[in-house]
């Protein structure tokens, strides 16, 4: 029950409407990408823009201000439910109201424009067209850094709303071991995956039958469809639209199963931990994730470190051969070694578990420096080239292929990068303490039994919502902040080792 | 352009703001019969309440009463749009505010009740279960219409919330003549259709290729696909999302392919009477359908005068045999035929074109008695039966079977039958007239041409919206208001003639 006092219950009942509010954008967005017929779109545009200012309204009234003040000048017991809320409100109402509404406004327009020059400026390659606009992005976040204010540099007031307490010089000193020590792991792991030809599993694989497949391995691991469910869309995303009601997507490549079923997997981690949330606080910080690093780093983990395991293939090779025959004729050891295949390319989206965080520190390095002015967006293209090829050993030829093939920047979007690779750092530590905690659980694994990896999850991070920040939750749940070493343990173990 | 006078203005932005309410829920309310996993109802049940509550605040609140009454001390031209929506926002404005809230909240309870009770009675087949929750239902009608006034029968102002300007009387006038006129079209179209098995079509439609038919036939009598879509349910309705979104559903039955074709060809006509409302006037009185009795008017031309002519299958035999290789063995005559089997029968909702108008007089006739004080709750049964008895020659032997089988006075809907009835009548008036002033019509139709017939519709009556009442609406377009003769002429036209 929440605490008896009335600017608390006023506060609880405001974010409950907001909550209202926020679930019918979100059935509305997933809508646009599912199902919307597209003559749809116009005043679908103009709806979402209303619901998202109306419910930013709600939260920054000056009532809201002051209700969070009373709750605070009462104090709750540190340990308390209300305690958690207050202090993350705070935080949210003090992000949400230092920056004035015309610099909002700014950010807004400039977005809109921003993102409809990447796109011609990717498909040209032309980084030139897209530099005007990245100049305004990087100008409107350094605005909005010094308007949230910082300790040490802006990049920090910047990740604050996607990681809270994160810093650039925390990152520095976390990614300064890790990049090396990837790129010393990826030179044994690129050989041996020489002897896996790419298109080793290209068969015929039918929407339906992947369908009926992702589904089994889905359920199995603990997605409750009684409360979600999995459509069809360009881009995979998960969306929660409310308790017991999150979606999410994939894509289907009727060539090659994989992508759908790692897809699912992956968005299927994040629906897990939105399952996982208390219904009883949706709407509230105690019933929200915790982090972008934190909500990565489950569906990293049910992606990576369950799907792709060997083990995962041993259980499911018979199952899915019984959905798809084009597999039958390979071993559920060629199957895993597949999907596993290392090999350096240009594009994130398509990287291995090896490389893939070599393209997140390059971002890293890249925007971090724009943002504390100590490189110009002129030299972005030369700068990312030349890291790229020190990591990857690969020259870029076109911008598009590098500088340009993300979205990020183009919606606004700086800081928010690493929260990817800190997904990857915590994904390895969540499963090795989970490991230790339960000697049982590569056998579980092996059986095709995930309940009591998914209760840890729910006990540990899950049914926590935001009552701590990342590095407090991760903490408890492992007994030290992020690092690097378990990931790069596991990468070792599982790409060299042998 | 709107009319430059501010209070006009901000009524436009007041009215458009709670489209944007309007349309969320039209979005949620569809995504919960068709996609929403069913954990999700908890939550969507208090948001959607959440939804109406705060579009009925934002429409009755003071400030909007007196926006109206500027506007109608300022004097817009009476052929103006202004004139049209400020006239009919202060009709509805009046109805939502001059019932008290506390009135309205008890009706909310006693209907969510009523209807659990309506369903455990109509399962027991035992009407006294229901009788107590009929009984505050009615009570509750009656009270309202006291509020809204009314000059000659409580039971015009019940009907005014769905049908601008019906009464009661002239009701009973029109049912007068239609009802025996029906009776004596009954026995001679039932005696044909002896001939006719009632599976004659029965065989072996799979889903996916009455999907594909349905889309051919939807399209091409009109309906926009990129501004549309259909998908399935339990209970088949057209909800509009917005301007540009208009969503049918329908339902399949594998070993009948008309069950879900009707259903489209009716849902169809409701959605192209939706989307040729004018975009520019969505959310306004001039953006919004006339009322229910035009709306279903839509519903059965295309269903039933075009669906339902022999026309119809002599042009789309050919094509539904490429669908349906089970239709190869029959003529169109045949197909014709069977789905225009006429053959008395209890329910209402299976009720085929001569018999389903009776069981709307039916209802008409018991409602109108009850919310005049001419009948008492406790002896609807009999009444019920013993009117059924003279209109069908069928004894109801079971109430399940009468009184308790429509959902409408569970909640709380007295006043809606007769729209049913309305539309059947304006819809056959409207093809008359559209047969008169187009000659090449009934060619056109052979040759499954049907774009001057929308052409017309979309002239005569979609893009009018709610300007004029449905009575000057079908004057307009006809030069009368509705009679019953044109739809006795059609009956006996296609059930008794040659």
């Amino acid at each position: 029950m929440p605490a008896d006092f009335t600017p608390y219950r006023k506060l609880l009942k405001r974010v409950r409407e907001i909550s209202y509010l926020g679930s019918s954008a979100a059935a509305l967005t997933w809508d646009v990408e599912t199902y919307m017929p597209p003559k749809g779109l116009a005043f679908r545009a103009e709806q979402l823009a209303y619901l998202g200012s109306e419910a930013h309204r709600m939260f920054t009234s000056k009532k809201v201000g002051q209700l969070i003040a009373e709750c605070e000048q009462h104090g709750f017991p540190p340990e308390s439910d209300e305690a958690a809320n207050v202090r993350e409100w705070r935080r949210k109402y003090d992000r949400a109201t230092k920056v004035p509404a015309r610099l909002v406004e700014k950010l807004e327009r400039t977005r809109t424009l921003a993102r409809e020059a990447w796109k011609s400026a990717r498909e040209q390659s032309k980084f030139r067209l897209f530099k005007p606009h990245l100049k305004k992005i990087l100008d409107l976040n350094r605005q909005m850094a010094d308007c949230w204010g910082y300790k040490e540099s802006p990049y920090d007031a910047l990740m604050e709303g996607y990681e809270t307490g994160a810093t650039a010089s925390e990152l520095r000193a976390l990614f300064a071991t890790l990049r090396p020590a990837i790129v010393a792991v990826l030179g044994p792991a690129r050989e041996r995956s020489t002897a896996i030809p790419a298109n080793l599993l290209q068969g015929h694989y039918p929407v339906a039958a992947q369908q009926a497949f992702n589904q089994k391995v889905a359920s199995a691991i603990g997605f409750d469809f009684q409360a979600g469910r999995v459509d069809t869309t360009t881009h995979p995303f998960c969306e929660t639209v409310g308790p017991g009601d999150c979606r999410l997507t994939t894509r289907y490549d009727e060539q090659n199963f994989a992508q759908s079923l790692y897809g699912v997997l992956h968005e299927a981690g994040h629906g897990m931990y939105e399952q996982g949330l208390l219904a009883e606080h949706y709407g509230t910080p105690l019933g929200s994730a915790a982090s972008l690093g934190i909500h990565e780093s489950q569906s990293r983990l049910w992606e990576n470190h369950v799907g792709r395991s060997p083990a995962f293939w041993e259980y499911w090779h018979p199952v899915a051969c019984e959905h798809f025959p084009d597999l039958k004729k390979f071993s559920p050891a060629q199957v895993s070694a597949a999907v596993n295949r290392v090999s350096p390319s240009f594009i994130r989206v398509e990287a291995d578990q090896v490389t893939y965080d070599l393209h997140i520190i390059l971002r890293f390095e890249i925007e971090s420096k724009l943002v504390e002015g100590a490189l110009d967006v002129t030299d972005v293209p030369a700068c990312w080239n030349e890291e790229f090829e020190k990591s990857f050993g690969l020259k870029v030829a076109r911008d598009a292929d590098g500088c340009l093939q993300d979205i990020h920047w183009s919606i606004g979007l700086m800081g928010y990068f690493p929260t990817y690779t800190l997904g990857n750092l915590n994904a390895a530590q969540l499963m090795r303490r989970a490991a230790q905690e339960n000697p049982a659980l590569d056998g579980e694994l092996a059986r095709g039994q995930y309940a009591s990896l998914l209760k840890w999850l729910r006990e540990k991070i899950h049914s926590h919502g935001s009552r701590h920040t990342p590095a407090e939750l991760m903490k408890q749940a492992t007994g030290e902040p992020t690092q690097s070493s378990y990931h790069l343990d596991y990468l070792k173990n599982k790409f060299v080792a042998k």
